[in-house]
């Protein structure tokens, strides 16, 4: 696997899942512009490797991530001063916007680890992972409207992620709110009550990924994800095809030898 | 009422309501071929009878449904290996959808009672019915993935029943999970403690749907498969004049006149 | 603030906030066809004065609305039966679903106060509430379909408020349920104990609104309502605009100004 040299994140490959850290303790992890680039090139060089079927998002240090940079802020302002023909501060908020979209739509199942701040662009980045674990102690938040911004490129994914009705709620408000709420509201999937717990419930998540067949699982998200965005009939046309190709490919011949021979599948037993 | 001959299914009409009963108790009441096509006729029989108002989905001897038939996919493993034309996987897969859109779009009330096996198939079968009862002990999953496959028909009813947001981490993790988690999740409605409580409340139901007006229950139900398929303002317009129809209706004037004379109309009186 | 006279609402500014009530507590505050149309002229009114932030629906004497009004449904139902050209039902119908759209898209944060009986069209309009605010022991319901009649205006806001799932079984059964309930199923955001209780709360989600930029909260509104609407490539190109300016506003400085000076911006001063 050959990964992007990287500063603001820890990649750590372990079998067939990467490990990416958010890496700016300093900061609780907040996106900066170099951050959201390197994410980019990682999920992009993990959508090329087959062999990656989970990726577990994490920020260091006790907080996942409080949001925006501010001095990639400042920086975009001092440009736009200069009079930048460009506008800094709309290639900075498309850019993030970018992220969210590829990593939604990352090949991989993506595990995200909730802890202390999970605010803005992070709350951004938990509502596109497909398995949120999060302790009770997390806080989430849009903090954007109390600072006169607009939860610009986070908003559609909320939206998607809890319905409108709860994050209509939750935005023009300003709502800060904790681990157990996010659950209820269906941000987050799993309340874990400590550390324990949490890294526990992740390794159960890994190996239950473990034991779904990796393209059928790629298969399987890209066909969640177009649902609503293609007609119905269209959707269910392809997916039959999909399944035809499933059935005849070598991974549907092991899956159904494996349920015959009554052991797992091969590809169960990769670590 | 006439009603097609079944092999697969036990059909049982009892006033307004049509039970039909999945009945292939020795394989769990696996979704066969022929019991797909068996519910398709059964389906487009009850949508020609205007006085069939519920249709009540259950499966026989404590399973609800277990998913696909294992003998018709080596059925159709043969027949592709013989070089058919056709894709016969494709066929058997994309019929299974049709039989879920012609189920979802069922011009009655369909309420399904679940318990025991609720797996593949029949997972799909529960998130298209307008009413859906569990027992604690019934067991939900979508086994696909750990099978090399994929759930090709059933995962956009799935999305379209809880959400993305829940459907990702079950379809991917491939989870198996209770009656309980069933309704937090929004795929069942009511938790029923027995067999004696699902019974009583299956009898509940149909005495509410009862009392709704036939003709006024088939233009909700259709108006609300609608929404987000065509643009509101469209939609509403539409619906202006389905109610207008309404207000003008026997029916409609019959609401009106029991409504003053404080007695129940006289379609809550057909049993 | 130039607000239209009306008969059938209770017109309260208070700072930034106006309070309407519904108050024809002789029916429960049934919606007449007057009430309808004064909503609207107090809805136009309000978006066109940007110091108006928030708009709190109540009814007077302890519900909040108990349905369409019986009188005008048999007005319009005397000019049918004098063959007025024109349909008089469809008109009467599809104003409200014209009300129930401008409250959905009123540009101020929409809170509903949610007491006695909230049935009907006042069920519809509790549905396009930015947030909802109940008692345990309010009264939800559709009771359309047991008079022989559809919910037809109603029934869409009720599908994008809590989904298919929930929806098609309410409507479909006629249900009528309490506010312990309508929190569950996501149609109130918050259940209040007591009347003492409801009004504190609606103090504290006054303050939190008050803390909100005025324009960033109506741009995020309009943004939040935008979701699915437009592909999201292009509502994120338009976000990321719409971020840009906010940033380089005089709103947008004064956040970040109040934000280094650790103090509350100009907004959330205002009474």
């Amino acid at each position: 696997m050959t990964l992007p040299d990287t500063e603001t994140l820890r990649l750590q490959p372990a079998g067939f899942a990467l490990h990416v850290t958010l890496n700016r303790p300093q900061v609780k992890n907040a996106m900066s512009l170099q951050m959201v680039q390197e994410l980019l090139a990682v999920l992009d060089a993990a959508a090329q490797d087959s062999r990656i079927r989970a990726i577990v998002l994490r920020g260091a240090q006790g907080h996942f991530c409080a949001g925006g940079d501010i001095k990639d802020m400042a920086g975009a302002r001092a440009a736009a001063a200069k009079g930048d023909e460009h506008d800094p501060f709309y290639a900075l908020n498309r850019t993030f916007g970018e992220l969210l979209t590829r990593c939604q739509e990352a090949p991989q199942v993506v595990v995200a680890v909730l802890e202390g701040a999970v605010m803005g662009g992070g709350f951004g980045l938990a509502c596109v992972a497909d398995v949120a674990l999060t302790l009770p102690t997390a806080r989430f938040g849009l903090p954007e409207t109390g600072l006169g911004l607009v939860p610009a490129q986070i908003a559609p994914f909320v939206v998607q992620r809890i319905g409108l009705t709860q994050a209509r709620r939750l935005a023009l408000l300003g709502l800060r709110f904790d681990g157990a709420e996010a659950v209820r509201l269906g941000l987050a999937h799993t309340l874990c009550a400590d550390t324990e717990a949490l890294d526990r419930t992740l390794q159960e998540t890994l190996t239950q990924i473990r034991h779904c067949a990796p393209h059928a699982n790629r298969q399987t998200k890209a066909l969640l994800l177009q649902v609503g965005q293609v007609p119905l009939q269209t959707l269910l046309d392809a997916a039959a095809a999909t399944f035809s190709q499933a059935i005849r490919s070598a991974e549907g011949q092991e899956g159904a030898m494996a349920f015959i021979q009554k052991r797992p599948p091969l590809w169960a037993q990769d670590h």
